[in-house]
């Protein structure tokens, strides 16, 4: 094992009927910006818990952040913040509205010039408004993580700071129940990838974070399908293992003391930049190819991901990989998202300028060795045809 | 899954040489007592480590904490932390010394009239010092929980409160070769059957948290007795591993959302109380004994333990209960500890004593159905004969 540090002080209410709970844990004086998307949560009830929750509290609200939010929506919260003096942020909605609420949060008491340069330039974040959140949609972990993604110009930029990590997160399951399929899948999917971005390295005997990691791929793969049939997908304890599962595969826990692998999420990016692609969906067709491309380095995880995952135990080792990367591919075929590029109309005359993305981001040396190279970028590129 | 918060901010620091991270988490203007037991620390060059780290602080020392730490010793360290107005306390040691130090903090800070009246008629704990650890046998999670348990005469007594849970703990796998046989064994069967009371109950399809459980259970059982033999016993995997599990055993989230059974740990309580037994080898001859009597109520969870933890795939239901509480027992005999009340002494005639103990602690409706009344608990004491 390796050493690590971990340290997620944010306060979990989970199940039905708790979103009331955000009273007791904004503080009374507070001036609260109540920050949403689309609108959904005012067809799904969400909206009216929070108000009713908020009854005693001054609060404004701010909507309109996009999926992969956008530096110019968050940056109109600027105004309000400071014309109102918020010094409380409660994040309404899926990853993307949170990310976005960290974003704000930390452009409101930038000191530098430009709060770009947070993205563009990673300038440390040394202090944010603190952020509650009420989740919607079970997928990033954002609700309980440190991490941001901001998109400007069709770059998808992170930022990581503990000053954004919320304070508490409400996940009610019950308000997934509205979520469509789509929605649901690409939830599931992008749990089901963060949890393997931290499992399928290389071992390191961490035989907790393994097998945790091989518990919540288990439960994804399990309930994932079960919440889009018609006859089990209102059932609640299908949602609140979803829910679950997706908050545990990114609080930073799993992730602990193993080595890591971002390249799936990188390279999928760029999928994303260029041709608007929902963010599951270049996971899930990125990720089969990183399997084969990188056999070789992760085999060892491989196998006991076929052993412990897929309860593979018949054949070679060579039979379970294969077997496991197919079961991996047919899992994703069950919830509705694509694993190919084809299926999305990216061909290889593409590839060139996903390349070229990947060069001016800095991606050239991903994966748990730093030994994903643009050239093995475009030969994964290449084998998810 | 059952509605459930979530809250545990304690920062941890797990690895070889992490103690000196204690000087970064300690403020620097701190006095700061130091806690520890019976002197072991000095042998093993901890001591030594945390003498270095805290060069630039002020700091004093107190010792002498003994195992089921006793009311009387904690409270002689009420004096030095007035004399020297201590506000920070480190706890270097063990289960008995974080619990011991928690103690002494609630105390510190007591309005009461008594600090005693915490425990005995559970005054809630309204502040506490801030305490750090510095953990020396993995075991009892209470590095990062809110639970504490003080003895007087003969009185085990727990108290919780969110006030004690340590802002820090630095989990270093290598301080624990210097353990014992002994110690390392009752941390192993502690870890082990504080996982199995989170666990073993009834299913409310709490699918991440029987998963992490079992991942604890299968990690205990394989690392355990490697932690012990010859070949292995210095192999720092392996303490790492047993470390991390006794940390996650009990740090809150497994029994999130699950139902709960403690009948084992109280139960046990009384054999410490009344014979001085360890704790650990109270829980490992009740265990099995509870399992027995409360076979028809926990059926659905046994199996499932025998299934998934122990790998039991053939024969009827009744044949995998069977073998998973004999591989149990097994398990604790490998770990050489005892399964049987014969073994340490303890006979049918004491068992009066035992029941009395139990009811005048109130211990009259055990278990996650509340169902195991004195009567009850007596067959218990029997079937463990």
């Amino acid at each position: 094992m390796l050493n690590f540090s971990f340290h997620n002080p944010t306060k979990i209410h989970f199940g039905e009927n708790q979103i009331q709970l955000i009273a007791g844990e904004i503080p009374t004086h507070a001036k609260v910006l109540v920050i949403y998307g689309g609108g959904s949560i005012k067809q799904n009830g969400v909206y009216d818990q929070v108000v009713n929750a908020l009854a005693e509290h001054t609060w404004f609200e701010f909507s309109g952040i996009e999926p992969n939010p956008k530096y110019a929506t968050l940056m109109k919260a600027q105004a309000i913040i400071q014309q109102e003096g918020i010094d409380y942020l409660l994040a309404v909605g899926g990853g993307s509205v949170v990310d976005g609420a960290k974003f704000i949060a930390a452009a409101a008491l930038y000191e530098g010039e430009d709060p770009w340069d947070i993205l563009a330039k990673q300038h440390p974040v040394k202090q944010a408004l603190p952020i509650g959140v009420v989740l919607t949609l079970p997928a990033t972990g954002s609700e309980s993580n440190i991490g941001s993604v901001v998109t400007r110009d069709g770059h998808k930029l992170p930022f990581q700071s503990p000053f954004v990590r919320p304070q508490f997160a409400v996940l009610d399951p019950k308000v997934t129940l509205s979520l469509s399929e789509r929605q649901i899948s690409n939830g599931v999917v992008d749990a089901f990838v963060h949890t393997l971005e931290q499992y399928l390295t290389y071992s390191v005997n961490g035989k907790v974070q393994d097998r945790f990691a091989e518990g919540l791929l288990q439960t994804l793969i399990e309930e994932g399908p079960k919440a889009l049939q018609p006859a089990t997908k209102e059932d609640l304890d299908i949602r609140a293992n979803i829910m679950w599962s997706a908050t545990m595969a990114l609080n930073g826990l799993i992730g602990s003391g193993v080595p890591q692998d971002w390249s799936t999420h990188m390279i999928g990016h760029e999928l994303t930049g260029r041709f608007g692609i929902d963010h599951a969906r270049t996971l899930s067709i990125i990720l089969p190819a990183v399997m084969k491309v990188k056999r070789e380095q992760k085999r060892e995880k491989l196998v006991q991901f076929a052993e412990r995952v897929w309860h593979l135990s018949e054949g070679s080792d060579e039979l379970k990989i294969d077997k496991a990367i197919e079961l991996t591919e047919a899992f994703f075929q069950r919830m509705g998202v694509p694993t190919r590029l084809s299926e999305v109309d990216v061909t290889q005359e593409d590839i060139d300028g996903l390349i070229e993305k990947l060069e001016q981001h800095g991606m050239t040396q991903l994966g748990e060795h730093g030994d994903i190279t643009l050239d093995v970028s475009r030969t994964i590129y290449e084998k998810a045809l």
